[in-house]
């Protein structure tokens, strides 16, 4: 197995010069569709603790969607296993049928990865937690052992003036009676959590922690058990990206999360985890150039877990 | 890792000694409602082709879903991806929604392991082969390093007696435009496939075809690519156990493949390849204490794939 | 035609005194689950004005649902066909697809006497008038010639306390841009309307109206045109009674329009108006002795409009 | 009431006369697209039995879904309410929800004027009769007094080559046990009674037996009683016209059914029955001139039914 992750990371990055990025920027979240959409970066860490970097890895962004791993990561060590009686572990084919399925199912979301089963673990989280937001933010800047991590009160005011979708989703489970605060309330810490910003350095590194090496880089003090750890990525295989997670398996062949932001983050549980960024997305909502990178990466490392 | 497979296969078997069996004969196909419950085999074959088996290994069992992994093969070999625009590679989400779903995207199945996206393949199969049922035969045989596989065709024609939804979803298909032949054509090879009968030892020889061997168990010609493969074990982990493979995923971690004869195969892609038997089918429609023996298995190896 | 509306109402009320009421009072509303059951009132008026009445009829009833119709008149009568841009006239299909619909047709609702269709009506009121809860009640007032018609505060706060359906269906209307308003002020008018109360006789007064007669019982200046009547009254025949309008113009054939405070109005455009009252529901929500009254009704007429 | 039939006609065909027709032939049914698109009939015979027509309303047109009001009123005179156990009388919503409604329902059509509705009559007739299709033809020949009314089998196999929708539901309600016979003997039925040919004005006289008049204009022996021929109408006015139903009721207030051949009958149970012709199809199926021929009739008229 090639593990010269300088050399490789190189190649990539040659590989994308002239890619040609169909993608478009989130519009409808104003703040998001504001940033560059040029912005491109990649950062590789080892289970032993090497990391290695190109482009704008450091840079605060948004994560949108990839702290849905992190507040389950939080919910999971809190309430355990009860948690899968709120929220199930099934990919949740297309967008269209994730409302029809709500309704369906009773309001059990499908899998925690989704909008409606990410609003249940954040009404988990309100539940348990004196002060959420605070909490989850200390949570985080532990398993990055760093402090200056921090949610973006424009980029979350933002989502929240157009988040009509997610309102609806919250208030037909609170009908169904599968939320137990306010949707108000919900949904704030919600928006929150998704404006958590991270370089994408912090980002491969707040993920060594579902990699074997069962525990994290920083010095939280917050360890996912092994299995728990191998649970996550199982569930992060099969729905992290939406209704590409398929394709991802197939493609990439690695556990990992993408976000609206444009960032991805993978990993390979035995050897590293792996980060990238860039802003515009395909029409599933996951970063175009993002999903590329990952792919060239585990075909040229021959790697991926399958 | 604990790899003296002999011992653990033992321990499995002392486990479930006792195992409170809530699961059901389907008793909408005939032939298979009267098949003896107690039924019970393992078997596990090494990438070095080490076989170690317990039980009703060399019993026939009828595969029936296992075959849309051998059928998908073989379709491959013959038209590459080009069969990537008439499948998904996406998990389909609830079975009420599979048939919404078709309505919905035009005609293309989701993925080849539902039974829609199998007929596809059948359809593929059908078109592209001169008979295509002693050609499958034979792509079996090879890859068993074996002549004495055949066709069961009591349980084929016991299942197309009552097949009506299948009829339902293929005629919807071609209402589509995304089936070439008529409807009665592919559905007699398609339930000539279902029909097929290997033992449990043949079972997880024929999968170690997915492994990183990259060539058959018997002396069949057919080699997959290395990152065929790969993507064929993506698909049965994202895939292969109808609205149960997210929890196949994070319970055992193994791709693999379930049918209602009560059989599964997974596998290891880096070690061997397993197969199990028992009968009765829990509410999904997988075998019930198939899925509690592969639970323990991982359980006890610590390896699955994630 | 018989047309001694006193002896048919004697008959009526003869033949129901045994009924047996399966019907159950909607426990989903706190203030409506505290009606006495045993309440029953009817009350017909004729085109020249004669009135007939049995039972509570004076007693003032939460119309609920029947207010949808009177919005609707008053949405009309402001913008005219301009509002068939944002909600059908097509009948709806069963509940569950209600919410699928939704989402397919882009929030645009299937007929104004669904939820979501009426929360769209709302929305016209609160855009088009200054005080829309004064107004709209000076609206219904003038067509009863009445001044003492109110809302009940508690039952509109009672409903508002528990009606997460409904706002998830607004923010999903919110979301597709079929709400011009905040959802929040829309959501409190309509349930401000929901809790209008008007005695039986007062309902079947309000709906003359929409009878040949052309124009109000009472002294408001309001007059809908005689084609905006005939279509009101075809709105009511298709839709008028969720899932069960296509049953009530089978057995009753009269447009009409349910409410789950147990009232239902139905009018025989060339000769009367009815209201009924009964509280205890059927499974689709209409008031189970009510329907039967007015089958009675009709069969005895001899005068559906088919 | 103005009843000058014959001026009125004469305005409707002047009114009519530089309709900018925008509707199209059904191009997936091979002989129903080579129909002249130019073709135009109208046909209003009184409940007393005078008749007046305009254009070509003795040609002989395939009255396809309108076949669906006669074989169901074959079927009630066989089975009377027993048939309302396998088809509801609510409305369907739109099209493709028919398929999901299905699946969710059972496999009750929701109304005898689907599809799948029909299939479901055409089961019970095959089921009920020794020679389904004689018979039928006899009852449609007893109804308007005629025995030169034939079926055209050229237009029923040529929809039945690509009626492979209707094979998909009609295996859906096999599947769920909603079809008695093999689907293959209903369908063959199914497509004779959809190619049944009769002239404008046979189609008036046929369905005047739906009117008060309580008899065929024929010599047949068949009478529906008052109470089944007014739920036939109410059946007609909620469900006759696809998903456009709500809006003829809306525009023209009058029972009726449709036919993708480009007929449209419809009555005034108290006056007559009319008959329109004009091939070309709006986008929901129905007639697009033959729609605006019926509301210029009620508008210049003035009786709808409201």
């Amino acid at each position: 197995m090639n593990t010269n992750y300088s050399a490789i990371i190189e190649e990539i990055v040659a590989d994308l010069k002239d890619f040609d990025n169909q993608g478009k920027l989130p519009s409808y979240i104003p703040e998001l569709a504001k940033v560059n959409r040029d912005k491109f970066a990649i950062c590789l860490t080892t289970i032993s603790g090497q990391t290695f970097k190109y482009g704008d890895s450091e840079e605060k962004i948004s994560i949108q969607s990839i702290s849905k791993v992190l507040t389950l990561s939080m919910a999971i060590s809190l309430i355990g296993a009860e948690i899968w009686k709120r929220v199930g572990v099934e990919p949740s084919g297309n967008p269209f049928n994730s409302i029809i399925q709500l309704e369906y199912e009773n309001g059990i979301p499908r899998n925690p990865f989704i909008n409606a089963g990410a609003i249940v673990v954040s009404d988990i989280l309100v539940s348990k937690l004196k002060n959420p937001k605070q909490e989850f933010l200390n949570f985080v800047r532990g398993l990055c052992g760093k402090s200056d991590i921090f949610y973006n009160e424009q980029v979350a005011s933002s989502e929240k003036s157009v988040g009509y979708m997610n309102s609806s989703l919250a208030y037909m489970m609170k009908a169904k009676g599968n939320l137990e605060n306010e949707v108000e309330e919900v949904l704030d810490f919600y928006y929150a959590q998704c404006s958590l910003e991270l370089t994408c350095t912090e980002l491969s590194q707040a993920f060594l922690n579902f990699t074997e090496t069962g525990q994290p880089f920083g010095h939280g003090d917050f360890v996912l058990s092994e299995s728990a750890a191998r649970r996550m990525n199982a569930l992060m295989l099969t729905c992290g990206f939406y209704d590409e997670s398929g394709d991802f398996a197939f493609e990439v062949g690695l556990p990992g999360k993408s976000g609206v932001g444009g960032a991805i983050v993978a990993l390979n549980p035995q050897l590293y985890c792996v980060s990238v960024w860039s802003p515009p997305l395909n029409k599933k909502g996951n970063s175009s150039k993002g999903m590329k990178a990952l792919e060239l990466l585990t075909t040229k490392l021959g790697d991926s877990i399958f």
